[in-house]
């Protein structure tokens, strides 16, 4: 590697994830004290929340995506690399990538969670998550490439399976899927086909506790099963999936045929954690102290997902964007006084808290649900909130003016406008010869 | 399949293809007189004179791209089918798709070319061309990726190799995708690197022929050379590439090491022409009457890039948009007019007159060629018009809201917004450890 314009006497910190606490972390540290390493596999940072946006082809994927060097241009002391970790060595003080090595005097572990099918990884491949863009892509094209091989199915039980989705989870992005992708079968896709009503689409979403949105208030979590069934989701709660075939899942044992299955159901740790050899939760999360300290290793901290605590308020700190941000800020500033004013033990540094700033989840036009200290909300007012605030605090001011127009475009229109299909072409085994003959 | 709304008496006109040939002929055929099925492989119809901006991270994919059912929506007596067409049996009337087949009674072959190699097909995977938003994204990637990789790189010799780019052809696409690619490299990633300095990035445009865009006036052809040049790129004309390997060109027999090579040299036909049984020219393309018919097959119609035509004017249709949305436009009507009055044999109809409203190319910002008629035109205000065209001519009004609004932004910040890498993650072997490490 070419000579480091930086003062190699200064500590290095090695941040590892670009999510929102690894971000935060580099945004907000002072870039004087430290040479910052921020190592991410991709190139760029996902705007999450949005995710579902890019699955259900109402937004394309570059426009909730942000290159992690654009973001971090300005800052000095910094380098970003694109690497895949493959291994952290605490008592060593290194990172292994798949690019080589990386010593550290101080870690910032922020690598967030990936989909987790509770010991059924077989699961996957049937009904896939949705953690990065290309999840996202891999999505839409499914989901659409069903309504095309529907619309070419002479068989009207086979017809009604491919027009069949189930959405396995009941949380905030199980909710967004499944009511975007009823929004877009009923009020978008209905009028592009000739031999099917996407209207009759059924969109299936299944969660195995007695309600949806279950972080939520009880009157929020009602209203927004209200406003699902108001969009035709059909909401099957206190329903187990036992067990995920190739187009079929079965619920409490009885099998359902279904043209897409995707799994929002579960968010696990970063397997990086298990190798540490420090006590995780039972979703691999590390166990951190109240200073968000590895315990045993003061100078490592981890933030976001793959952590866990409950905090000085006794509130268990949620594993939401809020949560890795306010972590990421909070060891910024811990970091830069254990710098100027020399290192602490992790007893007499502060203690993180977290602070609540509410909660919203979106169902779909005009609906929505937000949370906001004791106030709750839930319709129109409350969505129009969620989108003034997803605008608001997305990376980038291309990205906000493209989703905005988008939403707009979309609002009056009742179209999207990522409705492609891309990727490798699925291998659709050929249909007896009579079916599409039978147009002529 | 399930009941067809429209009357079955009606003939059945089955277009193969929705670029701008087949597109152009749905949208003007008056739809009382047939039933119309309009077959592509993909769901969207594609802009192409825009690929080269997604490949260049200046536009996301879904922006040059519209369902192509959302297009046709509004057209009664039509169906779109999403499906590969695997042959065409002439004498039978019968088309195989890869979801069945279709009968007909009027053809149109709008199957548009692919990227050829002239025989050596074998370069494809060292070279790869550019005609769909998949070959698109994926060289986004691969340039992107190139850039990240010499940022790790220790050996000086392998950092300039991972920085260079050929372009090989100098037709509009290459010069396109040559000054796209020296622009993104000098005005927007130079300041996102720690390690490597992209202005040193080398782009070398090879051109077998005296100048570039050979299509072009002399005097614009030189034009187009010297905006070349002001952008570094590296214009080798009368070169011949011999041979092409992993990450090597040979350029008259004299080997090139180069992070990515770029295939712009040739179009062929769609190969479902070869099959017919009728003429084609050594590009493969269809030797069509002068009413566009296929010879000896009246009822069977070619037009764009897989037909070529002396018209009744001496001049050589040309394989670009213009050519093929004139051809389509004029088979609509011809076939209307045999539809109202009754059948006329090839020589009764009229003849084919391409009207040549113009040609132009863009180099990069601020600079291009235009050709109307005896007016050339080069650097900005030939920018501006092509500006202009691209965006009344692009299909739907989002996509031109977002297009313009991404090349404002562009213009005023140097900046791309569609700077991500996606797709498969490309397997890097493990670079040996103290590169990486000498970070730290």
């Amino acid at each position: 590697m070419t000579a480091m314009a930086y003062d190699s006497k200064l500590p290095h910190v090695v941040v590892l994830g670009a999510g929102f606490g690894g971000l935060m972390f580099a945004k907000e540290f002072p870039a004087h004290l430290a040479r910052i390493t921020v190592v991410d596999r991709q190139n760029h940072h996902v705007f999450q929340p949005l995710l579902y946006q890019v699955a259900t082809a109402g937004l394309a994927a570059p426009d909730i995506a942000q290159p992690i060097r654009a973001i971090l241009r300005d800052k000095p002391n910094l380098t970003v690399l694109m690497a895949a970790v493959q291994g952290i060595d605490l008592a060593a003080k290194r990172v292994q990538l798949d690019q080589g090595t990386l010593d550290f005097d101080y870690l910032v572990i922020a690598l967030g969670g990936q989909t987790s099918y509770f010991g059924h990884d077989d699961w996957e491949q049937f009904a896939p998550g949705l953690k990065t863009l290309d999840d996202a892509v891999r999505l839409r094209r499914n989901m659409l490439l069903a309504y095309e091989r529907a619309e070419v199915e002479p068989d009207p039980v086979k017809r009604a399976e491919l027009m069949t989705t189930v959405v396995v989870g009941g949380g905030p992005t199980g909710v967004e899927l499944a009511g975007s992708f009823a929004e877009l079968a009923r009020t978008v896709l209905y009028r592009d086909f000739d031999h099917i009503d996407p209207r009759q689409a059924h969109i299936l979403l299944v969660e195995g506790g007695p309600r949806v949105l279950a972080t939520f208030p009880a009157d929020l979590s009602a209203s927004a099963q209200q406003q699902l069934a108001k969009l035709g989701v059909d909401v099957r709660l206190n329903t187990k999936v036992t067990a995920i075939r190739e187009n079929e899942v079965e619920l409490d044992g009885r099998p359902l045929r279904a043209g897409n299955i995707v799994w929002a159901a579960g968010v696990g740790a970063s397997p990086v954690t298990r190798s540490l050899g420090v006590e995780t939760d039972r979703a691999g999360r590390i166990k951190v102290r109240p200073d968000l300290s590895v315990p045993g290793h003061p100078t490592v901290f981890a933030v976001g997902d793959l952590a866990t605590l409950i905090d000085a308020k006794g509130v268990v700190v949620p594993g939401v964007a809020q949560g890795a941000m306010q972590g990421g800020t909070f060891v910024a500033k811990l970091l830069a006084q254990d710098l100027t004013v020399g290192p602490r033990p992790p007893e007499e540094r502060p203690a993180f808290a977290y602070w609540d700033k509410g909660n919203m989840a979106t169902i779909g036009r005009s609906k929505a649900i937000a949370q906001i200290g004791k106030m709750h909300f839930s319709g129109f007012f409350a969505w129009v909130m969620w989108l003034a605030l997803h605008i608001v605090f997305l990376v980038g001011l291309r990205n906000r003016i493209s989703v905005f127009v988008n939403w707009i475009y979309s609002y009056f229109t009742y179209k999207r406008g990522a409705r492609i299909i891309m990727g490798e072409p699925v291998t659709t085994p050929p249909a007896p010869g009579p079916q599409a003959s039978s147009v002529s």
